[in-house]
């Protein structure tokens, strides 16, 4: 069945799965992950709250009672969604009918829709992120592995399309690896700015905790393992930080896709790729489909990374409209980099250099 | 549960299905319906052929009753678009397993992956823009009804964000109203280059058939109730086209959401709109929902553009990563328009002038 | 010496002119050429204003006399512009200097800005447009000649990279030509949307001429040769067609270069570039510049297409953000277009197919 | 006069250059700057070259005063460029002429055109990232003195485009700041990776100086007082990641923008603009001109980044396609940046607020 989600079916979508998914992606951004970190966000919340004496001990416990075991109805949330632009008016409703009376000042306490959704993104991220460094890894161990087996093959070295000068095959897979490294490094690099807690209240002045706001964000951050820092609720530059990277390892990674798809061309080819597509209608030729499925995630990457940016132009202290965009646009730049990566680590198990080692 | 699909679950996405989702959309552009319009043009294809002669009416009848009832193996077809970049290899298989040897040779006569997918795309895209042609008719009528209600009402037009002289409601919602018209007659104007069968074999060339393909080319276009055209597999600029006018259509329903969002500005505000967003944390505001997503609609759609541009670059006779980045991208526009359909036909029931009519 | 125009010195600009430029179009789309269309608007409107009685003759044809020989201040108008965002004041300043004090109401009567700077541009891209029409109609004729003079030269297909099955020449340069055929007939398809008056006062409700402000834009109209149409100031809709079509084009000839650059790569290369592009370090390459030309700007193209269509949330009665958009991308988007058909002209004349031809 | 450089002339661009020019930065993108640089190159590569034996010191020392006073005919460069698609044959061509036929080979010895051209693109991305940099200085000061000035006075702080809460303006120049400051300490980030010299011969193996490759490399770096590292002339990531910072730049100041432009409604208008556009039709409007601009640009930086990510699939050893499509793009980045910043400092001038200060 389709689900019918927002931009969930694509054209012939789940068909393209195998190809073009991540299945492991998929579960860390679906519903369900997001629901959860919310939850993860109210719980701390409260009890940082508590903490410094806004909220009972007992309405933290009740909320973490609460929030445990709690299964969102999801179509309920999706009307909430479809009135107020945000699901956490109808996630605080349900919350609220799992707690009593008594408690209900401890849920939300001080906080606005932003901070728990925003905020809850980046505790997925990290996640993301995380697998992405993980992936990252395996990819520089590959390619090293590649150039100790091939690198001195000997191959044409080309330049704008024309055989240039003889060179080999190291040289060529050094130019895939630097950027991975580089990528890496970058990642790393970006984290302090991106694994921020956000908590601001309505109009992002944290008011409710007059001047115990700071050491409640303070107790906050550190509970969720976030970085303690002022609300960006309208500062979204971290997020296009991370566009901007998740498109940059896709076009690497697509730069490597072509030049494979380039090798592959038979008139004499460079390399093989076992296992590599099938055709309806030419039973001999064998595709370079993943080679060219990195061609058209960077290309895909690339074009969507705008969004974040004019995602950038965030009126005043709350826009609906810069933050939806973000909600459309970053999922789709998450998968493209991580089914570059499935598609990259697939591909580089299907290469064969044909050149013959001038090793002895 | 997550379906995992390729780039099917965004961020939260069941959740904004309300919000961003066009169910009656995502049927048509569902796993199931590609896959009927498959069988669709298979089954005619080998009528056509053998009307012709080229195979004989009792293998096209086989086929016929093969495709009739036939519920294909989701996870199967997945695997092979996973190693064949396509879904036709793994279709063509099943396909085959219903059907008595002696007539395999009347399935995909003559044709190749594209000529199916591609038919099948256009097909239903014939649908779509039945929708839309509809969604757009509603959306006239629904302007020109306002303007009859309100449009004797006072405005103040607005030049580069500041008052500019008194006119009034029916100024503003006609400039709105014009362009759906000129969008309605320009996509009465793309029909007769996009709603074209494809039809070409492996390399466009349409040998199989010999002299007799132009023949049976004809017959299968008639019996699809496409218009026959000579291949068009390298050539995306029709699709092309239609990516324009998705993204020229949301533009212009952003341009109402941007007016409508300013025009809610409570200082004083010149609408209000009823049932729109609430806040969890500031009851007292009706945040204008709608209006929003329509403009992150708009930039979305803007940002997607250009991929279908990018594929126009289709190497040689079939690109495997042009087509893969037009499945990437055409959905989501599709999706944001009619998306940008159905927001508009929300935001229009919510829209009350405040201003006094000056009737009377 | 660089002008510091806007954006007007690229990294190395002048010295890419005969790579990358178009002098016959950066001609007509100068300051130059936008004044002098300028100033026919503002003589054809006060002769229409004239004709319905809101001037005197003598008025009119005082204009007309203050504008043939003018010679504007160009330092002066960049002040203005830097002031008012506009060119319009400061120039109307200078007009107004070299007419009688009696007269001065004759000038820019009932209009705005924009009224003058838009009917300025579509006036300027009817010429445009012309050109490019001859071009295309050149290109279609090459593309003939070159099908006549190689058609019958063997050629493998290859699709997916891939070799697939032997065809000619002629069938590779018949997927060049349709494309072309496509854009001729949508270029007259989009004319009459595009070549309209622009005529509505400071609101675009024509206000100053009560009445008669539709006889006065007929007037105007038709003085000009373009459509009499009711203001489309906020309705940008039209320009972005323009702008879609223009990149349409660069990917239709990205294609060709596309093609023509993989069928160079010497492994054996299928064909033979002469003239092409010489190697600071490698004498024995010919590099295939112009194709790679073509890419480059289809790529460009593509990508800066989205402005016009984000220029499309035109707010309110007149957006200055939405307006300064367009100036900055539609002048790229025309050169792009125009540098494409320059770069394609002499790719064919350097094209020599290499393969035996099979006539005898 | 229009010079008819390669994209140089905009629909009424010198015009414009008030508005949207940058003549500080203008200066260090001509032609006249990159020809400098590339002489810079050359003149320390013979240096090196020479240090290591590879070149006479009297070659070095002549090629030195041949590059003094040289003035490049570019004329001829630009014929040349139109040949070969980059200028250094020509450009060499010319310089040997003032060369004693005895030291021609110490010119551009074991250096590719790309080697001159990428060095002397990052030699002035150095000098006009200073300037970015004392820029940012200033308007971080700048911000300061206004929330000094005027934060204490009362401001309505709205999200999703309604009142939410009283709060000051303070809180609103502050949501300005913080993304400057972080600017800030995200160039510096960059610069690592960025500031690198190219030096990697025709196909990257630095071959013709054998084993001293690497010290002539490491001369030449730290002649050029950029860092030493491989080749990186098919690894585009650090450009990338410069456009990535230019368009967050111009999307921070444009969130600037949009909320002056917001502010200055008047609607009572919060703000008011001194020195504000004019218009040709309405005497008594004040446009928030520069507000606009920034908004334009923002949007402008953010359609024109992709660009740059596409020119990261740089296929094989050397793209030309991927490496014009960086002239086309990198210029029109640098210039917007540019130009936002230069309006925001005109536009800050400007403001003024109109809320009582609660100072007392």
């Amino acid at each position: 069945m389709e689900t019918g989600g927002a931009f969930g079916a694509g054209l012939g979508s789940p068909l393209l799965a195998g190809l073009l998914g991540d299945a492991e992606l998929a579960a860390m951004l679906g519903a369900d992950a997001e629901i959860a970190a919310i939850l993860q966000f109210e719980v701390a919340l409260a009890r940082a709250a508590a903490a410094e004496g806004f909220v009972t001990d007992a309405a933290a416990l009740a909320l973490a009672d609460a929030c445990s075991g709690f299964r969102a109805d999801h179509e309920a949330l999706a009307a909430g969604v479809a009135r107020d632009g945000v699901v956490m008016p109808a996630l605080l409703a349900q919350l609220r009918q799992r707690l009593p009376a008594a408690h209900h000042s401890a849920l939300h306490v001080g906080a606005t829709s932003q901070d728990a959704i925003d905020t809850a993104l980046i505790l997925r991220l990290r996640s993301v992120l995380e697998i992405f460094e993980h992936r990252l890894h395996g990819l520089a161990a590959r390619l090293d592995d590649l150039a100790t087996r091939f690198g001195t093959r000997p191959l044409m070295a080309r330049t704008r399309m024309q055989a240039a000068l003889p060179t080999n095959v190291a040289h060529r897979i050094n130019a895939w690896s630097r950027p991975v490294h580089d990528l890496r490094q970058n990642l790393n690099a970006l984290l302090p700015q991106l694994l921020r807690l956000q908590l601001g209240g309505p109009v992002g002045t944290l008011d409710a905790f007059g001047p115990r706001g700071p050491a409640v964000r303070r107790r906050l951050a550190a509970a969720l393992g976030l970085a303690d820092a002022p609300q960006w609720h309208t500062d979204r530059g971290a997020l296009a930080d991370l566009a901007h990277w998740l498109s940059r390892l896709c076009g690497s990674l697509g730069k490597l896709g072509t030049d494979v798809a380039l090798m592959a061309q038979n008139q004499p080819a460079e390399i093989a790729l076992s296992g590599s597509g099938g055709s309806s209608s030419m039973p001999h030729k064998a595709n370079p489909v993943r080679a060219e499925v990195l061609v058209a995630l960077a290309k895909y990457a690339a074009t969507l990374l705008p969004a974040m940016h004019h995602a950038l132009l965030h009126e005043q202290e709350r826009s609906g409209a810069a933050w939806t965009l973000e909600w459309l646009a970053l999922p789709q730049l998450l998968q493209a980099a991580g089914s570059s990566l499935c598609s990259t680590r697939v591909l580089l198990g299907q290469v064969e250099w044909l050149g013959t080692s001038t090793d002895g």
